[in-house]
């Protein structure tokens, strides 16, 4: 992992290469956090609190061996052989409307999107729906209408639900639960165990688009731009890539907690290292401008129609190629690559020839954006 | 369907049969009602209100051939030619912890049972939380604790799931959303089309437990009375049933609007009528004496761990005793039967030899029951 630098080394300053060594033994030794006594908002962030809940409450109670393999779904194995990924998501976000989408395309696609990363064409989906009291019916009709049309769009079938009621004051409006089941075609196999060194990241378009979006429709921020949500089904792209790029080992959607935490996530669980060549990181204009005024790094922002991976060097080029063909995939990129060493850590090299870590945040600058 | 009277009917008033055909012909004439233009609790009680919710709303916007069979859950059909049940169901439950059980393992055993009912061997479950900010980890803890017990009773696994958090005040705790699958066994079949006149109307156990013990748990009633919720799944019960009674037609879990709603959803799905025995029905004294003080028909309360199943006259003695050899099945009954008029109909005979209609209700007299 070497980079041009800007400007030479001097020998009275640590060694640039050092200090990277310095900061990911210090790193390493921080221990996971023991979660807080109460439930926080960064525990519904998808960071590091969210991984420690998750891991001290549910995954210890419940404990078996499909929940433990838990990627953006479980991959369950019928008695004929069939393989299928059941998977879900709640959506919280506010508002409920926001450019470029609202809470009803938002709970389709997520849960779509979470079946096509793990390798699975989404076929069927159901919604469960906490109404509040004084929620009015032509919103709810209109949010309905948003579900089917991104249901079509995405090719699945809405095939069962559950409607609750909760008095005025105790669901923000409404909560939206999607679960989705998805049949994985017979020779697919994506394994993170396939992951190695020399392998390229790709990230299937703009990032930060959601997150940004969201932020600015809440109003309370002294900044107006037009930033549209990217809130779209991958299946599609996720099919055109793994046509182009047979090999490809490992997707995931980069949604809460953006690109840093699920190159984070995929340092983690395949024990090598991931780096991120930051000029090539696709971001609309707009989206840095404000990224930038509101000092949040667009790494963490959440997206909710891109997806991250990891593909073999060979295959790189013919896989963004697809991707480019595509709606939605235009801004496809190779961002970075997969390292051996440090293992377990994501780094990204800065246009000026630096490298920082990124880490996985403890919780999220931008809370229930979905 | 004649019936043993107390008092002989005089010249001058209308003969019963007249008045039970009057009620009938005025019952149907009364349309179905608009929706309201604001959700209210009473969509949510899975009476009249819900239904014509999911009907107007949902089911018109998600419309499919598999959602318009309707039931506890969806009946999909792989390329295998395997068959699996999806089911869903939101928890809004209030209050959390109630005599004999939790949220936690309503979750479970709620989305078991859809599964169960609809013919399917359970197997999967997904679990969604929203959670709000200042909830006690321990209490998460406590009830994931629940679930895990209660997915090991009734041997499923939790095999995928999903966390948001919501700020203080915007979820009363917690909402849980469970998801489920099952495999239906390959010589399984149920429909509500084989359900014909003559055929037994049977209930696996005492009704009204659970309605009655959550809305004691609330502790603003002048009552005291040792009643416990009947949360259970029937995953066993229902696998005996089936192999003491295999003609057995039709099977749903009598939950949100109890036994009254199930029913009228069964008297209006196959076209039929359905008449239920008052004296036959199995409540616990206590139970019903709540209900005789609160002015509640224990009939549309709701259970957690009780099914209806339509069985051939013929095998209705031993699907009972099937039943009555298990736990949670010791008071199952034949409760009544399916008769060919007044079609679409649910009267319940009296033991005073009177019949009255049991109709839909509009709402629920106790909301947030599960």
């Amino acid at each position: 992992m070497t980079s041009e630098r800007l400007t030479p080394s001097a020998s009275q300053v640590p060694d640039p290469e050092d200090r990277t060594r310095l900061r990911v033994e210090e790193f390493r030794k921080r221990r996971p956090r023991l979660i807080d006594e109460v439930v926080t908002m960064a525990h519904g962030a998808g960071g590091k609190s969210s991984a420690a809940l998750v891991d001290h409450v549910f995954v210890e109670a419940f404990r078996n061996p499909l929940l433990e393999q838990l990627g953006d779904g479980a991959l369950l194995r019928l008695p004929s052989g069939e393989r299928l990924v059941f998977s879900t998501d709640s959506f919280v976000v506010q508002p409920i409307d926001f450019p470029g989408g609202t809470i009803g395309d938002l709970a389709i696609n997520g849960t779509v999107n979470d079946l096509a990363v793990s390798g699975a064409v989404p076929q069927w989906i159901s919604v469960a729906f906490v109404l509040e009291e004084g929620f009015p019916i032509d919103r709810l009709r209109q949010l309905a209408a948003d579900m089917r049309a991104a249901a079509d769009a995405a090719g699945v079938q809405i095939v069962t639900g559950d409607t609750k009621v909760v008095p005025h004051g105790s669901a923000d409006g409404l909560y939206i639960t999607t679960a989705g089941v998805g049949v994985v075609p017979a020779d697919r196999e994506l394994s993170p165990a396939a992951v190695r060194p020399g392998d390229r990241l790709i990230v299937s378009g703009t990032i930060a688009d959601h997150g940004m979006a969201v932020m600015l429709a809440r109003g309370n921020l002294a900044i107006e731009a037009d930033i549209e949500s990217d809130t779209a089904p991958v299946n599609g792209l996720v099919e055109a890539l793994l046509a182009a790029a047979p090999s490809t080992r490992w997707m995931r959607d980069a949604t809460r907690g953006g690109l840093g935490t699920v190159c984070n996530e995929l340092a983690q669980t395949v024990g090598l290292g991931v780096v991120i060549d930051e000029g090539l990181l696709p971001i609309d204009p707009t989206v840095l401008g404000c990224c930038d005024m509101l000092g949040i790094d667009p790494i963490y922002v959440a997206n909710e129609g891109k997806f991250v991976a990891v593909v073999a060097a060979e295959e790189a080029e013919a896989a963004v190629a697809a991707l480019r063909g595509l709606p939605g995939g235009a801004q496809a990129a190779v961002i970075g690559e997969v390292i051996a060493e440090p293992a377990g850590i994501v780094a990204m090299r800065t246009p000026f020839g630096g490298t920082r870590i990124v880490d996985m945040l403890v919780g999220d600058p931008l809370p229930r954006i979905c």
